[in-house]
């Protein structure tokens, strides 16, 4: 029991190294899972497990059952018809993006829907086109099927043109489909938490940029051949203001009408939330107008605008997708595949944490996949969620899934029967639609101000990534944005702070000894602390720092003192020094000091530890040399190095310390560790770090351990030689460091000489 | 004065919080510099800097008129004669790695080396090929010029393709010493911390393996083009193998005595290093031999073996690149630049540690950038240093770059006077030669074992690396590596090991409870320790361990209880629940319990903290609540977070710890944060982190401050409410904590209901 005594904080107990706080305290032998106990345990099967397995590939079975009818289907029908009216929307207008007739993007609001009511295990996203998926298919599609640049562009040739991006947007739908399913059976769900926040804002914004560079060709009615090359979007504008004079002005009219009454409406919609019994449907509100007026005026025929046109009424009949294709569109799959479930699961996870309901990654992958292979096969284009529509899906009041299959049946209404009445909408109605939904999107970059001033490396991967996904397009700035982004976690960890502690306050409380004026460093001793892992990448910073912090280079003087040896070997062999009771004694007159040449192996030698066995006298490098011989001055006698932070250290760093550790060892400085992780020592020992210079018994619990047990030390070899034999045999802490004490021992005190 | 008390830790100090100790102990007002700051820093211009950049930029300035004449410059000769002739044969023999003539592998080992000498800054490696390097450049030749696939392979039709290779080769190498120049100047010399030891050796592993598979059609005389794409080696293999039954039984045969001869001979070097005088030089004399047998047995017209031929003398005229084949090699220019300097940087920093001088990595960019300029210019190939060479340079006595001197004369004796004897020298002799320097690298195989026991993660980066290069290619291969090694650095920040701390020994000491028998858990408090930076990829980790060591899900908790109290709010209206002065007496019979459906707002509303005030009396949930309503039981009242090795924190982690730190508080669980970093608790003042409900003051300095001041306020909470109102007024820290302690005061006692 630890009781408090006053507002106190009271300790009195050994002084513990790791070596005696474990003799004190027994450790439990805890069975440690190997990495092959872990993969038997992944590997395992079980009838229970097969089930869950089974179960899990199938929510609908887990939660269909448990439906409550009367209490939710009501809100399910009306939810579902508001998302449906929505879907259909959407579909065209994204449709446009991904440069295919209007109507198939209504084929892809309607199949990976009834997929994602089988396997998806959230309840309230809504399933079907995504702006920024459309424009990463859209950008495939006119890579491989290029605008025809001869400009004869009669209606068959056009036709041609359309069906060809058709095939390859299923193409490219059905691989991402395949890589999405590949990744959930791999269990690779977890790869979102790669796409941070900051990443996915800025990847948006920057999606956000594209949709509106290329709605501009719509809005506009010209004719701009589409780029997929790094800084496509240059290409893309400088084309449009090339032939901006030949701008159709009553399509850019009508679009900026629509944009002006969506974004005031949208405005009115945000801000009388809480009064508005449901909000304005603008959407559909303008579209039926603009169709009403474009049929009426008929708009086709006298200002020469794009309509939507006549829809396809029923369904293609579904097509096995074109090898070649696949081949040309590897990359682009990955990354759309990798893209749309990083948006429906982050919009996903929204809902789940706000009606506390678990989400699988792996499950989802699953869905995701399923529903664009089946999206892609019935010419449909890649599939995720627009935050838009699940905003509408759960806000009308969706429950479950079930509001899915609504909106997915009011989808079909229209795909069989009443598409026709969409016909006569203008093109750059839909474009100025799309652009509607873009104002949150495009309103983060407001927060590139905000990140600046709380945190430097967030507000640089929100403009790396931003800057990347402009300017390279969305799939390589989505890689070098990932690749940007590690690299910033790695800086992060490679720049510790390394600062020396001193203690503050008298107590075992050790801060950086800049900070404050009260502080107490020991004599002799340097505290040392490194604020981060440690690995391959700032080991030598690490190194540099902890030299620069003791003031001297040990190795350095480790040289120079076996040099001096050297040196003092051979004078005593000439007669030049003579060893007295009172040290030695220099008979020669004019020693000249000159660097002598070195071959190799002497060189080897010099990184030794000092051996002075063989003179007659051993040598105290603090006190006065004989003439001609100097060493660097060493005036510290211990170092601490506070680990309680070093969360890992990787084998290159591991083998750096050891040699820098050895180095301080043989010159007598003691080295101790503290704070050291659990199995920390374990990991050390197994690496062979240990040997008869670096003992375990170097490891401390804490600074303070440390500390006192070095003052204990320095007490004791300053007492007579007699009480410190004493104490060597009984006490056990003493013999581990005879090492340190075997110079001192022998030393003849300064004053005494010459 | 910390006085040590025997071999005791003795302390008495207050509880220090956060802020009680900066009270007591006055902190330095330190300026701490800004971003601009340091660049301001950066771009500072004086007198002194300005010529310190100079001799920088010169080092040969600095250490040419210190030259100890008299006693180097023997050593430096002989070190520069054996030098040159080791660089004469490796240039021979690389230039079969670049598929270029064996010629133009001289100015490979004479150009750059001048370069170095004047602006090198360290003094034992030998400038020149390199295998790696040769064969990166070579992939690059067989890509844009591959051989000829008509098989009329007539002299001229050779000729002109040896031509073109040579050009490719000089322009490559022209570029990529650019890139080195640019990237010295920008000073990212720091580039090569990010090539760990285990990556260098997995590459240069895989390296080898790429030299062994490109010599065997030297060795078999066979023609086999180049593929320079993913796989490209099993190409290659299957090319070789189609086509076995052609080889030239006379080359195989001498290659295979020539690799056995000097295999052998190595060895005995290796073994019998000390007693020796100097290693034989095998290569010299097996290509004097080979050339002698091959030139009296006319080996080129008898077996039609292909040989060296007619070095051409002199120097070619310098040419300007090519514009058009620059432009097709950038990202291999890249990646020959990159690995050119990191082979050479390790080489040369391996001895700058062993003869204690400083290298300048920037400026070591800029000598190699100029170096392949020159060389590019010259029709040279990329240069950088053979580890080999480099042996022998210092091996053999050499002390400056006066000895790469001298080896460079001898490489210019040898293309304008003596040529002409390397003749008749056997293509297939200079590959076995090329071979056989790479036992060492070869071997380098065994790592693997020792890494796996040592460090499974340096293992798979090191498998990972090799296998990504040998099948990949170099390019690729690199910067995958690279990119994987980023990864497994941010994949070990990102699994923190959570554990639940318990204190071990009733002092201050705080371990993994599981590890221990001994342990004193305080009551209602729970110490978990994460052990590594938080950040976007594992905050959510942090989180799901958080709660699973608590034990339940604080929102899940938070929203029970405000639905409870929803329920309760009811049952007071329609009186079913009395208020009593003994607690709330239930009126109503049966009550079923039923989930109500909610609305948004209301979810919401759930998520506020739980509001009392209306009632008529305070809810205490740990008691009997009135029939159907249930709350989960929360059996701790206290968590504290040991953030000690928490080195970093970035923004999207804190805004998800600030909400669930807000979870746990509206469910009157105090939390506290120890052993936070210096400068944390500034950081989140500036992130606005802290609020009406989150406190600086809820951070101390150690786990035992924290607990000791829990331990004291449950004491005085437990004591009659007079003196905790006295205490209240007097004592700091208990106000801040009056949250916590609103619902206690107010408890009925459980005893007294019902």
């Amino acid at each position: 029991m630890v009781e408090p005594v006053g507002n106190q904080y009271v300790v009195a107990r050994p002084v513990y190294s790791e070596n005696l706080f474990d003799e004190d305290h027994e450790k439990l032998h805890r069975y440690h899972k190997t990495f092959w106990d872990h993969l038997k345990l992944y590997f395992r099967c079980s009838p229970q497990r097969v089930k869950k397995t089974a179960l899990g590939l199938f929510p609908v079975i887990s939660w269909l059952p448990a439906y409550r009818f009367r209490e939710w289907i009501l809100s399910d029908i009306v939810s579902g018809i508001n998302t449906g009216l929505v879907a259909v929307l959407q579909g065209l207008a994204f449709a446009l993006l991904v440069n295919v007739p209007p109507g198939y993007g209504l084929y892809a609001a309607f199949f990976p829907v009834l997929v994602y009511f089988i396997f998806g295990t959230s309840r309230h996203i809504s399933v079907g086109p995504f702006p920024v998926l459309s424009l990463m298919v859209g950008a495939t599609v006119t890579r491989l099927v290029p605008d025809d640049s001869t400009g004869n562009d009669t209606s068959t040739n056009t036709s041609t043109i359309d069906e060809e991006r058709v095939m390859v947007a299923a193409s490219v739908t059905f691989l991402s489909g395949i890589f999405q399913l590949l990744l959930g059976i791999l269990q690779f769900g977890f790869i979102v938490i790669y796409l941070s926040q900051s990443l996915i804002s800025g990847f948006t914004t920057a999606a956000a940029v594209h949709v509106v560079v290329s709605q501009l060709k719509f809005m506009l009615q010209l004719t701009v051949p589409g780029y997929n090359v790094p800084f496509g979007i240059i290409y893309t504008l400088k084309s449009i203001f090339s032939q901006i004079t030949e701008t159709n002005i009553t399509d850019l009219v009508t679009s900026l009408i629509v944009l002006l009454i969506v974004f005031v409406v949208k405005e009115i919609n945000d801000r009388y939330k809480a009064k508005l019994p449901a909000p304005i449907p603008i959407e559909l509100l303008v579209t039926v107008l603009a169709g009403l007026i474009s049929y009426f005026v008929n708009f086709e025929e006298k200002f020469n605008v794009a309509v939507v046109g006549t829809l396809e009424e029923g369904f293609q009949v579904p097509i096995a997708p074109d090898v070649g294709i696949l081949q040309k569109c590897i990359g682009d799959s990955i990354s759309i595949a990798i893209v749309g479930f990083a948006v429906a699961f982050s919009v996903a996870k929204v809902y789940s944490v706000k009606h506390d309901y678990p989400l699988d990654g792996n499950q989802e992958l699953i869905a995701f996949g399923l529903g664009n292979i089946l999206g892609g096969s019935f010419k449909g284009f890649a599939s995720s969620t627009a935050l838009s529509r699940s905003g509408v899906q759960e806000s009308t009041g969706g429950k479950t899934q079930i509001a899915g299959i609504i909106s997915a049946v009011i989808v079909l209404i229209v795909i069989m029967a009443i598409g026709f009445l969409l016909a006569p909408v203008q093109k750059s109605v839909l474009a100025s639609l799309a652009l509607g939904n873009l104002k949150g999107m495009l309103m983060q970059f407001k927060e590139v101000g905000i990140l600046w001033r709380k945190d430097k490396y967030d507000c640089v991967i929100w403009v790396v990534t931003f800057l990347a996904a402009v300017f390279l397009g969305l799939d390589i700035g989505l890689a070098t944005a990932v690749a940007f982004q590690l690299l910033t976690v790695v800086i992060r960890s490679q720049i510790p702070s390394c600062t020396v502690l001193a203690n503050v306050g008298r107590s075992n409380i050790y801060r950086n000894r800049k900070d404050y004026t009260d502080i107490y460093e020991p004599e002799g001793v340097k505290i040392f602390r490194c604020s981060s892992p440690i690995f391959f990448a700032n080991i030598d910073f690490f190194r540099e720092k902890l030299i620069s912090a003791v003031g001297f280079n040990p190795m350095r003087v480790l040289r120079k003192r076996n040099k001096a040896l050297r040196k003092i070997r051979k004078m005593l062999k000439k007669g030049e020094l003579q060893v007295t009771p009172k040290g030695l004694i220099c008979m020669a007159n004019n020693i000249q000091e000159s660097d002598e040449e070195l071959d190799n192996n002497s060189i080897e030698e010099l990184d030794q530890p000092t051996n002075m066995t063989d003179l007659p006298i051993q040598i105290d490098w603090s006190a006065d040399l004989p003439p001609g011989i100097t060493v660097p001055q060493v005036d510290i006698h211990s170092i601490i190095l506070d680990f309680s932070s070093v969360s890992f250290l990787d084998f290159s760093a591991m083998r750096v310390l050891q040699k820098t550790l050895k180095e301080f060892i043989r010159i007598d400085i003691d080295i101790y560790i503290a704070g050291a992780h659990e199995g920390f020592l374990d990991k050390l020992e197994r690496c062979a770090f240990f040997d008869e210079e670096i003992k375990p018994s170097i490891f401390f619990l804490t600074i303070h351990d440390a500390v006192l047990h070095i003052l204990l030390k320095k007490d004791i070899a300053s007492s007579p030689k007699v009480k410190l034999m004493e104490k060597d045999s009984s006490s056990d802490y003493i013999i581990t460091l005879s090492n340190g004490l075997r110079s001192r021992e022998c030393t003849i005190p300064t004053e005494t000489k010459l």
